[in-house]
């Protein structure tokens, strides 16, 4: 429990992109180097950043001489013990990450997008180069949740992880539900804050949260999940009437990244979705307000677990890259490398059609004799049963609220395509998918 | 990415104690040798159990001579890898996990109280012989709690801790908000529902709750907390007027862990304390229900984070000692050994005197004029500074409910000696420290 003794050997770090979440890295480098040293073992020293201005201002105190625009040759120089990349985007940083494990540098990151669609080069180099890859800042900011995932239930089995992974589709959401605001209302006011960006394409598609959830479905799942096998809808058409629906029924519309195992007749299975969900309110995903995200896990063993936490913002990804940067910086000044991910289980990828949950519907009806029994008999006819049936309102402004047991994704939309050619349905205002139990 | 080959040397592992927790580790050790082995990359072989009573049938298909009542010549025999120690108490799990130690064994252990006690002989000896020593199930169960503080935010700096890390009390405290119970009925009730030993002073006076404070605050802080530096209040003292007190102000009464970094004139200190307090219900805290655990951790850059499971119970923390077996016999399967604690801060332990926090009193008066400035007087005269007061009642039923600004614990504690002296006072009917913003 002594000190222990600090190698004389500095380690060699280098940076890779100087944005938000890079300046702070490099201003906690910087000002906190000898607790860093401390914990890790050996003083870490910052021998280059890479970036594409060299004229921007970043409000950084450092040498000038340690920026360049050359990011290729400042990984391949031969002499660092860790790159870290927070570029963005996948060709590019996917070439310099493989180049740096190949020159002998472990490689911290925050880049989802790369990892979800093809971490298993990254992985596969790093095993081959006996380099570490670390990436707890790529889901849900500073959360600790790649950690637990590949440590702590390492010796359990998740069987679903239902996480908020977006904090500006959570936001959003949020202020839907609470000041009643449409989609696009929400949204201005998201991109006002800050919240949002100027193209919110990727957040509110889903597309981010999809990301997040292939990396998870990795872990959890110890196999293989790309963001091509993510099933993905994202929150454009969420509608006041949803919101007020899930209101109605105790629940709130969150937007989820959800992981299942699944026991199929062939053997186990994975499902991976991104969707809006209503959860009842006694859920604890459902108190995960603004732009705070959570990641709820149900684990064989260890039972529900939740992780919480800001999700994003440069100084909290920051403090997920430093934790990074000391576990592999330690490995480095001993030599050493981590476990390594595991894909051995190598699970069967269900569709989203054969995926099972419940169905939420507000269906309005014209108010006459026999409606009930037409509708219920094409609920029947794809085997989706009901479990919960409200009739709202009277006369033309009827509205059958329905709340599906479980049933597959196909056969819910198999009903609803026939529900809505019958000639009592007037339309179909709400369907949605409710998850977390009810 | 390919399966992992499995070493051809299986690691042996030897269990000590099979209580609730070891008979489910020994389950699921059985169950899932082969999920394990490729997690490990070894097969992991349990070569004995040592208990106390050979004839207990604890319902496990094992060969009967794996038992044994000798635990001294079970962790002594030379040939370990891996001492899962799960006896409770200090002085004889000590002398056992030093044994194991020396031997050359790695040790997962679930036990609070002996790394609460002195911790620092076994993180020494573990250090001394190279070998792991993980202890997840001390606290909170199988919440991934020690592996964050650990790793993930290895590279932040952590400012509080606070911790619902009991789940008798706050099943209890509960029981007696949502109930209206006194803590004589909810105990009664907890006992019959199994929440509660027969004897339960360990949880109900704060001492369970006061070894995970000390482990908790060892490694947010990187310094050395035994249980003799906490300061420990149970809940015995709480009554139903505090929990309508703390209602009223939008409030709930928790058993809180609270581990807190101050600046002081001579450098940074640390105070560690567990006592009841009330939280506003927007606290992410307060929406911890019934036996649930849940870690609040405040970092530098990380922001809030929370950590949130089931405390206890058997399979729950089987879990969490598999989580801990999987990364040690990783290790040792690699004749490797993690990053060991670290105690480098060194820390000065500021007493509870000097912590600082708000507080709530209810103080019933007599309600004649003057009686607000004379109590106002006595606030100002202890430097104790007023936030909000509000009168409730009148006449003979007059009281004062006041919620001061952060104030020292000894200066609040003159002025309520005071307070009580005064002839205008009828009685303090509730003092409670208000935690977590307000």
């Amino acid at each position: 429990m002594n000190p222990r003794p600090v190698s004389p050997r500095p380690l060699r770090i280098a940076l890779l992109g100087c944005g938000s979440v890079g300046t702070q890295v490099a201003r906690l480098l910087d000002r906190d180097a000898e607790e860093l040293a401390r914990r890790v073992g050996a003083p870490l020293e910052l021998v280059g950043i890479a970036v594409r201005d060299l004229g921007a201002d970043r409000g950084l105190d450092l040498d000038p001489a340690l920026f360049t625009t050359d990011a290729l040759a400042l990984v391949t120089r031969g002499d660092l013990d860790v790159v870290i990349e927070l570029i963005g985007g996948v060709d590019r940083p996917r070439e310099l990450v493989l180049a740096a494990l190949e020159a002998g540098a472990s490689v911290v990151t925050g880049n989802k997008a790369l990892l979800a669609a093809d971490g298993a080069t990254i992985f596969e180099a790093a095993a081959k180069a006996e380099r570490d890859v670390a990436y707890e800042a790529a889901v849900a900011g500073a959360i600790p949740i790649i950690g637990p995932l590949r440590e702590s239930l390492a010796g359990d089995r998740v069987r679903r992880v239902l996480g908020i992974v977006n904090g500006t589709t959570n936001y959003i959401l949020d202020q839907m539900t609470t000041l009643g605001q449409s989609f696009e209302e929400a949204l201005a006011e998201a991109q006002r804050l800050g919240y949002a960006e100027a193209d919110p394409t990727a957040d509110v598609e889903g597309y981010d949260a999809a990301a997040k959830a292939a990396i998870l479905a990795s872990l959890a799942f110890h196999t293989r999940v790309t963001i091509e096998d993510v099933h993905c809808e994202g929150i454009t058409g969420v509608r006041p009437a949803d919101i007020v629906s899930a209101r109605q029924m105790g629940c709130v519309v969150k937007l989820l990244a959800i992981c299942e195992q699944y026991d199929t007749d062939s053997g186990p299975a994975v499902g991976v979705r991104v969707h809006p969900a209503m959860i009842r309110d006694s859920h604890p995903l459902a108190s995960v307000r603004g732009a705070f995200n959570a990641v709820f896990v149900e684990a064989e063993a260890a039972g529900e677990l939740m992780f919480y936490g800001a999700g994003a913002g440069g100084v909290q990804t920051a403090s997920a890259v430093l934790g990074d940067l000391v576990s592999v910086a330690r490995n480095r000044a001993r030599d050493d490398v981590g476990p390594g991910e595991t894909s051995h289980a190598q699970v069967e990828l269900l569709p989203v059609g054969r995926a099972t949950t419940r169905y939420h519907l507000a269906i309005d009806v014209e108010d006459r004799a026999g409606v009930l029994a037409v509708i219920a008999a094409e609920f029947a006819r794809f085997g989706v049963s009901i479990q919960n049936l409200r009739q709202e309102g009277h006369g033309s402004d009827a509205t059958l609220v329905i709340v599906t047991h479980e049933a597959s994704d196909e056969a819910l939309s198999a009903t609803v395509d026939v529900l809505e050619g019958l000639e009592v349905v007037r339309a179909i205002s709400s369907v949605m998918r409710v998850e977390g139990g009810f």
